[in-house]
């Protein structure tokens, strides 16, 4: 069996299959970053973030002809796949300031006290890699959430080795980016195993069920990201599998910002929705809008164009949910088509907000591509009363006024309950790499909320604590030994920052 | 259907039973916590942590009493259970001390950079309540790891509402207690429903499944936590639960540490072993010790007394796990029989390396109670290169002398895989409540290697993160206003300590 990569606009085979991975290979691969673990573990901090600097500049050195491959195969277009790249090695470069920072470790030193109930012996504390970690690429960021994305990136700064997934639909810029990725880690002196990768469903579900993998992040369906996390669970011995599934990204426009900013927030809305043909984890897919926005919001859509889609089954799926959308809501605009082969039309749906009060679950359902569904509303405060209850969503977004500003604070209130990042006055999609960026939610959002995928803390996924009790100073690791000779934010003591 | 308490020391019943909570009460209750969530998360920390410290004063108020009631119930001693209410209350004045103290909140203030690719917004990030929270008490603590314990001030200190799981082993001790927090919550100004009990095993489970809960806690057995942790992730909406189970704490003796110590170390063994009839989850279980040093291990054995087990259904497990070990392994050592009703009498079983190495799973399988095996090695290396293959664990421990540095290093480096804290030259009972603290450690130690349940950070189990986005200083929570007006430790630009 064999792993074939099509052209979106065409709907033709594009570059030659790359063969499934057979089960002797993924155990033999599965073996490899088992035995990596402990010297890339203990490999200091300042080289492995000089090998992750190390992927980043071999990847951008490669940048334009890894573009062009990705395009064929996901006919995202160059601008963005050239963008996309740079963004996978910023955060590539992210994790090694994260690396050299050294806070990431959370070490904490407490001395013994006698006289604590119960008594409290010499206390040393830090956080270690977790252990190898299996990575599953998603389609829709064929970078910076794929072979050399988010997890791999954080997975491998924190000590862990790194075994792929690839995603069926980029089979050759998995592999272009995956031999760029062994390559600069060789250079780097991490020891063979660190990084690999695997190609085929079955071999990602014997990755998530292999003894020897300690944990698992994913990005993609909620159908996918459930099973795989089933597996996990179901292990004899249960790993943590951080995935980010499906979420529908409410956005609130409160009735002074739709009075005074109608026509600019719908181009934003209409902009947002159908940015690469709606393929976004944090594509704005609910709006509650007053009623009378209703029919800017339609213009804008019928002003906009669709695309093609990532592979021919996701447009499938997207034709069934539009039509489920058409069965359920009123249809009221329809955007430019496409002509590529798996093109998408955006679609703009419209329900009330009663009816969307009565069947929340059937409404509220993720439709991966350029399709959205307004709840027109009278009164705001309809809308921020059910805002609760909708289901757990990466992102939420208010769209408000100076005299909105009250129904804003109550709306921020209940949305920070249901969604990782709250926005104001902006559209979700455009994800930043950044120390205070959060990629999560309750479920479906993710199957993890404690957790997110993107930005610095992305690599305390991958960590694990452990205690030193009453150790010898010279047998201690160097982060824990008492001159902190690594030079490293430490609490002691209770005291954060005292060295 | 009620809870009965019993007296283990005579095997009578002792107070009145407790009423089974009904499935309508659950419900109720369950909904009740999640009607006070948005008041208690809302609380300000200080509030929050002064209602802690409410709680621990009632506690102690009331020590004589509560001890005198666990001491019918638990038969673990008047002076260890007033010293378990202090090492209680010192639990909950220290995550009063972690409130106030702030840094739990990791908040993170980035500002905008439109250079950054993707450009960066305003990002501000912090932790926030998970919501209503399951605590599923043990038997083995009734007061540190039960009512008023670690899970349920962590969780309380976070913000998050609390449901306990009464244990069947202490009714009256866990109704005594719940009745002192809920009335010392509501004396500081709480919320109603911020805390709540229910009683059965069949309300725990429904409480775990129970669409208002949204994390669970617990301490016991491997085989009860696996049943809640699958129904925890088989709901619709899967949960974190956190689950401390089995442990059979590995001790390595180190040839020169067995010359020097022999007689030191083999009563602080058997000590270790016998305290509170083996009753803790950092009981040392398995020890791998010089063969020569097995004699004296076994002297100190036969030394030591039995005591009275929590339960009739635990003292009929230790002697199926006995019998098991016996029919395994040589029997070396027997202690004095207790004669208390739930009677259990300290073993010490023997088996040599290549016999262990042979079958781990089975010998080294928890064996809840005074008992363990020893593993006679020749050549400590031997030993080493076992280490990394036994089970999970709370604790590893070992005991070196000067002249056994090198192989301690060593061990300490593979211990560290599979062990949460690694102690040396002391006994791994006793967990000290520190910032330092991890109790914790991979499968089955715990269902989740990531965090700790006793400890300043344990509260991070229960906290969630939230990023705003380019919202207005005026409408943010006071934790992410710009001029951090309360004074909270927060990373700005990613420089930890800026305000």
């Amino acid at each position: 069996m064999s792993i074939q990569g099509f052209d979106p606009r065409t709907g033709a085979a594009t570059g030659a299959p790359v063969a499934e991975t057979t089960v002797a290979e993924v155990d033999a691969i599965a073996a490899r970053a088992a035995a990596a673990l402990g010297r890339w573990a203990r490999t200091p901090a300042a080289v492995r973030a000089a090998a992750l600097e190390g992927i980043a500049a071999a990847i951008d050195a490669e940048s334009s002809e890894l573009a062009a491959l990705a395009d064929r195969e996901t006919a995202l277009g160059l601008p963005r796949l050239t963008g996309e790249i740079k963004r996978t090695t910023s955060q590539l470069r992210l994790f090694a300031d994260v690396l050299r920072e050294g806070s990431y470790l959370e070490a904490t030193l407490d001395a013994a006290d006698a006289s604590s109930v119960p008594p409290r012996p010499e206390l040393r504390r830090m956080l270690q890699p977790i252990g190898p970690v299996a990575v599953f690429a998603a389609s829709n960021f064929p970078f910076a959430f794929s072979v050399a994305g988010g997890d791999t990136a954080s997975a491998l700064a924190g000590g862990s080795s790194v075994v792929v997934k690839a995603h069926e639909a980029h089979p050759q810029t998995s592999r272009a980016t995956a031999a760029i990725v062994a390559r600069a880690l060789a250079a780097a002196g991490a020891p063979a195993g660190t990084f690999d990768i695997v190609y085929g469903v079955a071999a990602g579900a014997q990755l998530v069920r292999h003894p020897a993998i300690k944990a698992a992040g994913f990005t993609g369906s909620t159908h996918g990201g459930r099973a795989l996390f089933d597996l996990a669970n179901a292990r004899p011995d249960p790993i943590p599998f951080y995935g980010e599934l499906g979420s529908v990204n409410p956005v609130l426009i409160l009735p002074h910002a739709a009075d005074e900013r109608a026509k600019e927030i719908a181009r934003g809305f209409a902009a947002s929705l159908t940015l690469g043909a709606g393929q976004f984890c944090t594509n704005p897919g609910l709006v509650f809008a007053p009623a009378t926005l209703v029919d800017e919001l339609a213009a804008a859509v019928r002003q906009a164009s669709g695309g093609a889609m990532l592979t021919r089954r996701m447009r499938d799926q997207y034709l069934a949910g539009t039509q489920a959308l058409a069965a359920a809501a009123e249809a009221v605009a329809t955007g430019a088509e496409s002509d590529a082969a798996f093109g998408a039309t955006p679609h703009l749906f419209r329900v009330d907000l009663q009816t969307f009060a009565g069947d929340i679950e059937r409404f509220a359902e993720e439709c991966f591509g350029p399709a959205a569904l307004v709840v027109a509303y009278r009164d705001p405060q309809d809308a921020i009363a059910l805002l609760g209850r909708l289901p757990g969503s990466l992102t939420a977004s208010v769209h408000a006024a100076p005299a909105d500003a009250a129904e804003a604070m109550q709306a921020a209130d209940v949305l920070r309950g249901i969604a990782g990042r709250v926005v104001y006055n902006a559209w979700p999609t455009g994800v930043a790499v950044a120390w205070g960026m959060q990629h999560g939610g309750p479920w479906p959002a993710t199957t993890n909320p404690l957790h997110t995928s993107v930005g610095a803390t992305a690599i305390r996924r991958w960590l694990v604590p452990v205690t030193f009790q009453d150790w010898p100073d010279a047998l201690l690791p160097d982060e824990l030994k008492d001159a902190n000779p690594l030079r490293i934010p430490r609490r002691r003591n209770g005291v954060p920052g005292a060295g």
